[in-house]
């Protein structure tokens, strides 16, 4: 049941990752009592209206005995915008179904505070991938860590003589883009941004930037200013270490962000437990030699290794992009 | 049309693959003229029947007017057994479709003169993998050559200290063993031969062998008998070299083999150019440091990395196989 409005809450969800930060990119669905689908939104940029408002506007007078599918557990706060718990009520929505219960304690409680009116409300079994990192980051305290990389299959990000465009194909480019986009923040060390004097930006494949920019974060004490013309030109930030970028992002707003490298950073991020996920372009190239993915974290045995659940495995172009989160997250 | 047939066909040629050679495993359906799948057969043992003639006996008189659908054109020459376009004709078959033509000129011919005789013949689109190396070793006068190993995603096949099992999990290993006993021979190093004092056998889930066995080789000039105790057991050939083992292979029928390890033999192989395919198992593990899959046969520059064509990738519990194919293949 509800498998439509399922599909379109966590569509609308999707959608929306990357612009709602501080909040979370929720997506939900009304379906009226007739069984349509009458209401469709997700979460607008913070300040804005959340999942439950949009969708609700959009099914105005067909919400009435209806039920509202949502990713995340209606709100039962006033922030900067009303309680959803009390604008589904009186939209005299009959029933709610919520994928995952809100971990916030200022926000939460709105299943409760509902079924005290006497809507009949509970959990509905799906995935929202979108709301994942923004789940994690609020048990966490702190930003949900994606590594992503490009390597060949024996594990190099570049050869011996540092020559790594273009490992991957003009596919997995084209999604290392669109990732990009639903980040709150890209970080890279200074040796990277000295060497390749990045931009950090999401654009389309015709080279055009979106709408939605990821902040640009810089860890290191070495002035970049010199090389990086990009990021000079572009705007970014720079802390002295991952911890303090992690804390200032956190304190900023920023749940989901993203390292690109380069090695040291990498490893200094594994080592320290703070990667979350790994993100994997794998291209069907062996190098036999070059520059390794983690540079000066590796471990003696096999026993020490990092381990990480695979998510998702997704071919594109000549490539493989492995989705992945840590085995052992708190 | 004649789906079905054709997936009952390549079914057969799959179960087929690794008790043939020097035979191809060849898969054939035959579809009688009412439309019914009334017969299907694979190629038996070198000296037994090809795939039509088994087909053609179950269906008995439901062949005639019917079609057969057949993974390889028919035979046209008499071996070990009589042409298989001969004995088609004589079944009263109509028509025939083939999803590869016979690459091996003493037994091609077969659809040409099946046309000759008013039989309707030709192609028909599918894919027969099982069909795949033996087409590849008819083409290239050697045993086609897949390289397999199991690595970390940064990958390493071993940590610093030697360490590598388990690196994949247990669905991992019980495709490696599916998958050895489809070949005709696994190939490894003296290095490993004494190192691991490997058994080289498939074997089922339970431990017990499957009834089909590949040989077991070893290259080198090192007398293993002291170490290999299991290879000693179970009996093994030793080649000094790669190229000496593949050109007996060759002699001796052997279409289809397999390099184990360790480094040092798969880095010759790579450089030699002799590697066909790559069977990857990817397990989600970052070590940083360890054993390379290649040893001593590092490229300086991404433009000469070794580049090979994704075929399909499949999730084997927690880890990922990926197979491969030679892009500049000849």
């Amino acid at each position: 049941m509800y498998a439509e409005a399922l599909a379109a809450a966590v569509a609308a969800g999707d959608d929306a990752r990357g612009t709602t930060s501080p909040n979370p990119p929720v997506g939900a669905a009304i379906v009226s009592a007739d069984g349509r689908l009458v209401g469709v939104g997700a979460t607008r940029p913070a300040g804005g209206e959340h999942a439950e408002i949009v969708a609700l506007r959009q099914a105005g007078d067909d919400a009435r005995g209806g039920t509202a599918v949502v990713t995340l557990e209606p709100c039962n706060h006033t922030g900067r915008t009303g309680p959803c718990s009390h604008a589904l009520l009186a939209a005299g929505v009959a029933e709610v179904r919520y994928v995952h219960a809100d971990p916030n304690p200022d926000a939460s409680g709105g299943a409760q505070w509902l079924a005290e009116q006497g809507v009949a409300v509970g959990p509905i079994t799906g995935r929202a991938a979108a709301l994942e990192p923004w789940l994690a980051a609020v048990r966490l305290g702190r930003p949900h860590v994606t590594l992503k990389f490009a390597q060949t299959l024996d594990g190099f990000t570049a050869a011996v003589d540092g020559t790594s465009q273009w490992i991957t194909s003009a596919a997995a480019r084209r999604d290392v883009h669109r990732d990009r986009r639903t980040r709150d923040a890209i970080i890279i060390g200074t040796g990277t941004a000295l060497a390749d004097d990045p931009s950090l930006t999401a654009r389309t494949s015709d080279g055009e930037l979106f709408d939605q920019q990821p902040r640009r974060v810089v860890i290191g004490a070495r002035n970049i200013t010199g090389a990086a013309a990009n990021l000079v030109r572009l705007g970014y930030e720079q802390y002295p270490s991952l911890d303090d970028a992690l804390t200032h992002l956190w304190d900023t707003g920023a749940r989901d962000v993203l390292i690109e490298g380069g090695a040291g950073l990498a490893a200094g991020a594994v080592t320290a437990g703070l990667v979350d996920a790994v993100r994997a372009y794998v291209a069907p190239l062996l190098l036999g030699d070059g520059r390794g993915v983690l540079a000066g974290a590796g471990v003696g045995t096999l026993a020490d290794a990092r381990r990480f659940d695979l998510v998702d495995v997704t071919t594109l172009g000549a490539d493989v992009l492995l989705n992945m989160t840590r085995k052992d997250h708190p």
